[in-house]
């Protein structure tokens, strides 16, 4: 397999280097393959809020790491590191409202700043090679979230790549997918595309159709990029093709990310997702959301209770600004940005621990219990 | 209800002026409201090309007025007469490939001729008057035309609005539909849309959800535009939105156009139209087909006998030329123009002639029986 891109590269700080937040810049995609350098918070917060780095995981990795993009001195007193660090954890967790793993991260870099005052800042040391110190233990937390990223979604591949590989008899396996949760939204092998990975590293045939993904097009400038990037085989088409291709093409199953899952298994994803969910029933074609433990809101019950964000008409309106609007002023446009599929449309949801199949209420607590059980 | 927008105009040729063919430039909307007059064969060939003129009844009036636009003398004789609206009538017949009724026009000019040549020709008038009257015969027969294409739609308007008065219990009444089958397709209220156009009328509260309809964006661009324009709410959605919209909000009908029905019933429409039609028999809401006898195609058994146009992939990976590509060249891309809808998911096809409930062969056969019979 070619080398997937790396969506966050980090450069820790040196005696003689500022810390950098490198992202490939998920905007320009798939018309120039560009990155941007952070140097500073402030651009970093930018980058996040401008969709220059997406998907929660990867927004996740990348405030962890930006929290080290703080303005200190290499010669900084620990406690002038520590009011640094501090602001630029809360100025980044002001950059996306929704994205859990991004306080979950912040929250993990806050924690090991509190842990080293507790157990370390009362050695012998010179005081700023305590500041010092407390920088490399944040490079240490930031790049083991990252790590831990990849893992899981290397875990969630192994696991459908296992499923699929039960579930298809031929040789060559067609997916279908929906908007973007490759690697572009992660730090590793994606989500619902890894285990596409997974199967194209063992050699087996594979080939994605993508959903282009009205209104922001994840699927045909991020998950057709991605793939073609590493060599697999992908077709995009509109998503007004999905029930065609379904009906068609020997489709061997559709596989989803998910937003957030309820604790009836209910799914929230990207618009779209509750239709090709519809259109994979009617067809018997297995669908089958690919999402990290992280994913589930064991507080929320059902799908229905799972709050839709409406965005930005202009989406719809206007789609680029460069162009002619393409509905009248004087239509109304709607805008939800996620659909609910429920947990009866959906044959597995594949976690790094493992795949729920036909998901309850009860098989859900269970995979989750087991997931407590083993602190993942 | 506001005056619709006439999508042709046509004045005849007269003593001191040229005939006229004169369009809404259906290219421009929703940005401009423009009409681009045709003087001559040449302008009106180009304009149907463009798709300043779409939709196969409106393309079949346009081209019979275009007939009119040859270059002939006020003096000129029957014979040049006959030559010159013959040469045009040939040139507008390539201007499209399968818009049959295109086809269907042209030869209904075309024997106008020969009938006028067999019945009028032989008289004592001088020759440049025979002419003049063979004039006044095309103007009579393409006017004819135009307003049995625009009687169609209001029959079956008339048909569609009473079947939906019995299916809908509520005052007002919420319709999901794709693409543009309406005023702007037709010389009338349009075919899909024309039952919404007379409940309307009939002072009923009509609501209408307009999905895009990628990759063309007649949804967007036309039917929200002339919906708006006739003063019925409009609602735009992306095609992926439909499934949750059917799920969330009571829609009463989905109702949709059609390029081609088989003798079983299966109707070839645009691209999106059969994942719509699964969506809304998961939801238990009536897919109903409005369309006029005359796209029934008896030749063919079933839908998967019809064969379906696959566009430039430009339309999928770059939909506006002032805009970025949306799709990386190493990306494939797939863009069918139509999909087919099998009877079984369809509740009923409205024509200018009644309604077919639950299309077969049978009831198909017996409705096109009654249309014989009836001469429309």
């Amino acid at each position: 397999m070619n080398a997937l891109p790396k969506t966050i590269r980090f450069r820790p700080p040196s005696e003689t280097q500022r810390a950098v937040v490198d992202l490939l810049d998920q905007t320009c995609l798939p018309n120039q393959v560009t990155r941007l350098e952070c140097f500073d918070v402030d651009t970093l917060h930018d980058a996040i809020v401008r969709l220059v780095v997406r998907g929660a995981p990867a927004i996740g990795v990348a405030a962890a790491y930006g929290v080290l993009l703080a303005e200190v001195q290499e010669d900084a007193s620990l406690d002038e590191r520590v009011r640094a660090y501090r602001i630029a954890a809360d100025r980044l967790a002001t950059s996306r409202p929704t994205a859990v793993n991004l306080f979950w991260a912040l929250d993990a870099m806050r924690s090991g700043i509190d842990r080293f005052l507790r157990e370390e800042a009362h050695g012998n040391a010179p005081d700023p090679a305590k500041g010092t110190a407390l920088q490399t233990r944040l490079v240490e937390i930031a790049t083991q979230i990252d790590r831990e990223e990849a893992g899981r979604c290397q875990a969630i591949g192994e696991h459908g790549a296992a499923y699929l590989d039960r579930l298809v008899a031929t040789d060559s396996v067609r997916i279908l997918t929906h908007c973007n949760a490759g690697a572009l939204a992660t730090t590793g092998i994606g989500t619902a595309l890894a285990p596409v990975y997974c199967l194209h590293q063992q050699g087996r045939s594979v080939e994605v159709i993508a959903d282009e993904t009205r209104p922001l097009l994840q699927g045909a400038r991020l998950t057709a990029w991605e793939l073609a990037t590493a060599g697999v085989s992908v077709t995009v088409c509109t998503d007004s093709m999905a029930a065609q291709v379904l009906s068609q093409r020997k489709i061997d199953a559709v596989i989803v990310g998910a937003d957030r899952i309820a604790a009836n298994g209910d799914v929230a994803n990207k618009i779209g997702t509750y239709g090709l969910a519809v259109a994979a029933k009617h067809h018997g074609v297995p669908f089958l959301v690919a999402a990290p433990i992280s994913t589930f809101d064991s507080n929320i019950a059902t799908g229905d209770l799972i709050p839709i964000e409406q965005r930005s008409e202009k989406e719809i309106r206007q789609p680029d600004r460069s162009a002619n609007a393409w509905t009248p002023r004087e239509a109304d446009v709607m805008n939800p940005a996620f659909d609910v599929t429920p947990a009866g449309l959906i044959q597995a949801i594949v976690t790094q621990l493992g795949v729920i199949e036909r998901p309850t209420e009860l098989s859900v607590a269970t995979h989750l219990n087991s997931a407590a059980n083993r602190s993942i």
